[in-house]
């Protein structure tokens, strides 16, 4: 038994943010089906309406519907559907869904018990509500950018969609609190998160030095410490490419002196506490570098973990891709998908001992299980499946046979 | 009612990680009781036992205990507050609980329906289990930093601590997950999230980018689309500072040559489709770039939004702090805090419909609620307690009077 075991999603998710949240339900056991516009969502319509590979990667063990919501038969099917599901997640624009007729008021009156789940931009209230919200611009105008970068260069993004991805994990957290909520109370509810408001929280060091340093607090430090107030703490140039190594404590300092043998700085006046070697920081970082500059990012990880200093190599995405640990634990696993051939797909991050892995389906093609879902949800026949595809309601797909 | 109400937390967290998703359940109406050591969490001992700056922003709404869990008796008490608690978090590295005896095994033997959750950085088996985990050097492990920066500059941090916090909702997400399914089966589990695993996700969009380059493909890109293959999509000087602005459909580009007023630009075959465009990145970025440093952020989002193009003044954390929107929303409340005095203090991200938002309570000294607790939770008496103290358990604290 998963813990999401028997529970129905109607996921009509686009680009990352509803559907990474559909992806960990499905993980967690749930039937996921997601539910796509003609043509497919604008993930697949950039590739004709097959699956592109970041598509992949965010709809694996996730059932496939192609449902035309402009029509008057497409819309009462996806009604039908609600009826019988636990959970509908989608990230349109605010206002879309009630649009088209099938807005949270008008599902959950017709099933009370169903969560309505919105991950909006900015939220669907206050003066903001309609700002086009794709993950770049919310980093800017949340702040993200403005501490990312070099001190005197510009702004910059930072290179994961971190808004996207923040906000649909926390989007996942409100659907699974209605959730619990709703086995005490027997009610759903809606629920929402704004990819602004999701991201503000990991400022919070960030927030801790404008706080501590006023106006002048340096916004952007490369990969200094937000506060410039600790040292050694950067990205040091290998033989082969990069290590961050960080001493937060002064025993870590004390460890990094021993590791790069260099015992002869433990007295020396201008590195002895972490207060002087601020003071010395460019020199710090100097000392630091001529040891890593001679040595490969294995050698310098294997000496900081012998001596527990906070170290590690900055990895590339193929190195990170087919990283042992993340293969062992099954975050990562090899399939082989019917559209793209040989990829590492990702299981979900949350681990629920006793629990086996979910077993990895590929993403399915557009409209791939349109007799097999209505079957199995509604109980409809073949036939009746034609009748809706006649009435505009639906498309159905063959399956994938690449 | 609030979706948490009635759920006993005890919140054993330290940093961002397991406090951020203590945060959360406390802001969805559970008892979080924060459990610290004697001295208070790192955070604090940093300011000889008062709070910080970041770790109030964390740890609003929760009661405070300062347990020594290296004598018999704190030792007991962490196991009498376990039995009558449903969620214990931690985020200490791997194997910490089981030494100081209160591990997993040991308390969900004494309590099956308690769920043990812990974040890590790397997870609790894998060859890297013992991996020292800050949030920066798990951006550089885990791919963030290849991805972050200039292309003809070093790898560099993205300026939130986004292992830190990706990892901590997703914690959330994985204790409600298990709470839920307790709910359908009464029992408890032990759940996990590590660092590494929760940000391998949020890379989607650049994995894509390597798929479909190749080793060639371009690895950071600063500030433009990650496999160079949209334009305009940059970050552009503005005469009081930066905005972003992101062309990812033709009719992007074409609004935003109305609200330039380049309509001369429409039938340009430098710029006509995006293909060409690509071919002409530079001319491209210098053309936004010309009409962007003649005007202002504001000037230059409001035209956006007036043409419908996805665009955001770069903000820094000041502006954030005080925007109207997430105020109106309550993501942010000015609260007089008793140690640190007016600070803008965040709520959640997660917005159930019709709950009320949670009335803040600033975060608690060390300590502070010893008695309380104890009575609320145990049926202690102010002579119990003092005998907890006596036998080295516990401290009993001041509450706040700055």
């Amino acid at each position: 038994m998963s813990p999401l075991d028997g529970l129905r999603v109607l996921d009509l998710g686009q680009y990352y943010q509803a559907p990474y949240a559909g992806l960990l339900m499905a993980m967690a056991g749930a039937d996921v089906v997601k539910v796509e516009p003609p043509g497919g969502e604008p993930m697949r319509r950039r590739m004709d309406g097959s699956t592109s590979y970041p598509q992949a990667l965010l709809n694996s063990n996730k059932r496939a519907l192609e449902i035309d919501l402009k029509t008057p038969a497409g819309r009462d099917l996806l009604v039908s559907l609600s009826r019988s599901a636990d959970v509908l997640v989608e990230n349109f624009a605010p206002g879309v869904m009630d649009r088209l007729g099938v807005g949270p008021d008008v599902l959950r009156a017709q099933n009370p018990r169903l969560i309505y789940a919105s991950g909006t931009g900015y939220g669907s209230t206050g003066p903001d509500r309609d700002g086009l919200a794709l993950d770049v611009v919310v980093q800017a105008v949340s702040g993200v950018m403005s501490v990312t970068g070099e001190p005197d260069g510009p702004p910059q993004k930072a290179g994961p969609a971190v808004a996207d991805f923040l906000s649909g994990i926390h989007l996942y957290g409100a659907i699974v609190t209605a959730l619990y909520e709703r086995e005490r109370t027997g009610t759903g509810r809606r629920v929402e998160v704004a990819m602004q408001d999701a991201v503000y929280p990991s400022l919070t060091s960030n927030l801790g030095s404008l706080h501590y340093g006023g106006p002048d607090a340096p916004r952007r430090v490369g990969s200094r410490h937000g506060g410039l107030a600790v040292t050694p703490y950067n990205v040091y140039e290998a033989a082969d490419g990069h290590v961050a190594i960080i001493c937060s404590t002064e025993d870590h300092w004390r460890r990094l002196c021993h590791a790069m043998g260099r015992e002869d700085l433990l007295d020396d006046p201008r590195f002895d506490t972490n207060r002087h070697r601020v003071d010395h920081m460019q020199e710090t970082d100097d000392v630091v570098l001529e040891w890593t500059r001679a040595h490969t990012r294995d050698e310098i990880t294997r000496a900081a973990r012998k001596h527990a200093v906070p170290a590690g190599p900055v990895r590339d995405l193929a190195e990170v891709m087919n990283d042992p640990q993340l293969h062992e634990r099954g975050m990562l696993e090899w399939i082989d998908h019917p559209e793209l051939g040989r990829i590492a797909a990702p299981r979900s991050p949350l681990r629920f001992q006793d629990v086996p892995l979910a077993e990895l389906r590929p993403s399915p093609r557009l409209g791939e299980h349109a007799d097999e879902v209505l079957g199995d949800w509604l109980g409809l026949s073949r036939d009746d499946v034609t009748a809706l595809e006649s009435a505009g309601a639906l498309k159905r797909r063959r399956a994938a046979s690449a």
